[in-house]
């Protein structure tokens, strides 16, 4: 069993982004700019969003954090993409989902010109994704298949099980993982709430990558010899053993699942440390218009 | 075994789709009005384009046929985009695919405003499609899903093999069949020309959608007893017993699958009646403004 290290390839790509960007400095250019929207104070969005301050600041990057009571209304809150959108200073922004209930969220995605659209999440990079175009991935789909790139992890003709459909995981990192090309050329199995035989899917699978959610749901019975696992799960599981009173939990049963596994994910440090630097990748490639003029 | 009839069942939507006409027309509504753009004259295009616009006499709209010579420059064409995107009498419109070399087809999808695209070929239909989001659906996944839903065809928790991972129709139909909801919440496994093992891939299939555009690929013994089976095929396949020369042939070896299957659609008279009423279908959509206003 190997470990795929996320947290050190993570470093890494930082390392690349944060040279690449003391040359567009050198060279007289413009500093990438990100600017991170953040409504209310729920304690996840609290952490994402300020790990994505600190990552823009060790990459060189300039950030602007705009914050909004959970009181926030829609219209303000359009009112606030619309300006970000016009700002010349500004490469790209991300609103921190979730919002609260009273605010419609596609209505704010669809609002963010796809072209600061870091995210990913705009009907647009979704669609050109499907397409094979040039487009800002989502973080966590291409994390993933950043992963399986830097690993040489061999994806042509196998069979790659995807567990979860969500619009954030899933349903991309499928499209992704079939695509024709390296990460790629998969045939791909996705699976869901509604999967029979889920347990047999999975045996068959060279490749599983779990996205449902659900703590441990992927047991070592369910594995063959040699697969490959990415686990994406990020549960918070209440525990007495940390500082903090909860436990990152992944969906996979790691203990049971990795002494089966050629490659395997741990969590945390796989995939999580991964969607932040997608998102500082993208940040750069706005900086540079390198995939929209 | 039991026949899917795409020509009943699309007969059948285009009356549904007529009474529709005449009801706005005698409210003192607006004749939806189809545009079609064809270029150069293959003859493929020709027969479709046509078929598209008697379609359009048969449900009540008006219909433009705009042509261009081969020689058309890409400037050319999408200045008439731009015209129709302008049009107000224009509800939706399509530019005939495949176009000449010279010309890049992405340009022109993505210069069509996404509200005309009745095609559902630009960025923000397939994205909107993949997100679950009301959008123009492409039309030959819009006819499969259609013809399953007026069958009654049980999809939920079935697995659904599509053989193919085209952008107009392996993908998205891929994307359409495990969303939740009926027709829907399927197992879904795409395969394609880097996959090993299809028979026995095929062999699990309850479904299988076959969109590879390889005559004849499917045969007997990969389908297993009871399967539905949809073919999207349509190959000019040269032949001394047709007026035209050639015969349509679909990816299906129909006379040794269709005993094994539960439901299966023909070739032709199956997939292919439905697309053109999936195309009349988006512009009464369009027409009465239900999906973007």
């Amino acid at each position: 069993m190997n470990l795929i290290d996320g947290k050190a390839t993570a470093a890494e790509i930082k390392r690349e982004i944060a040279e690449e960007v003391a040359q567009i400095k050198a060279g007289g250019g413009k500093t990438p700019h990100l600017a991170a929207v953040l409504v209310g104070h729920d304690g996840g969005s609290e952490t994402y969003v300020a790990n994505k301050v600190r990552s823009c600041e060790e990459v060189g990057f300039h950030s602007t954090l705009i914050r909004y009571e959970e009181d926030v209304t829609e219209e303000e809150l359009l009112a606030c993409v619309e300006r970000l959108n016009n700002d010349p200073d500004i490469d790209g922004f991300i609103v921190q989902l979730p919002l609260p209930k009273h605010i419609r969220e596609e209505r704010i995605t669809e609002a963010i010109d796809y072209r600061k659209d870091v995210d990913g999440f705009h009907p647009v990079n979704v669609g050109r994704m499907s397409l094979g175009l040039p487009c800002f991935l989502s973080a966590t789909p291409a994390g993933i298949v950043e992963l399986l790139r830097r690993y040489h992890i061999e994806t042509r003709g196998k069979h790659c099980v995807v567990l979860g459909r969500s619009n954030i995981v899933g349903k991309p990192v499928s499209m992704l993982m079939m695509q024709k090309g390296i990460p790629g050329d998969c045939t791909v199995t996705v699976c869901h709430s509604r999967t029979k035989d889920i347990k047999e899917i999975c045996l068959q699978a060279d490749i599983i990558i779990a996205a449902l959610g659900v703590p441990e749901f992927l047991r070592g019975d369910m594995v063959k010899e040699g697969a490959v696992v990415i686990d994406v799960g990020t549960t918070r599981v209440p525990s007495d053993k940390t500082k903090s009173g909860f436990k990152l939990t992944g969906d996979v049963a790691f203990d049971e699942v990795a002494p089966k596994c050629s490659w395997i994910t741990p969590v945390p440090g796989g995939v999580g440390p991964m969607t932040i630097v997608s998102l500082m990748r993208n940040t750069l490639l706005a900086g540079r218009k390198a995939i929209y003029a």
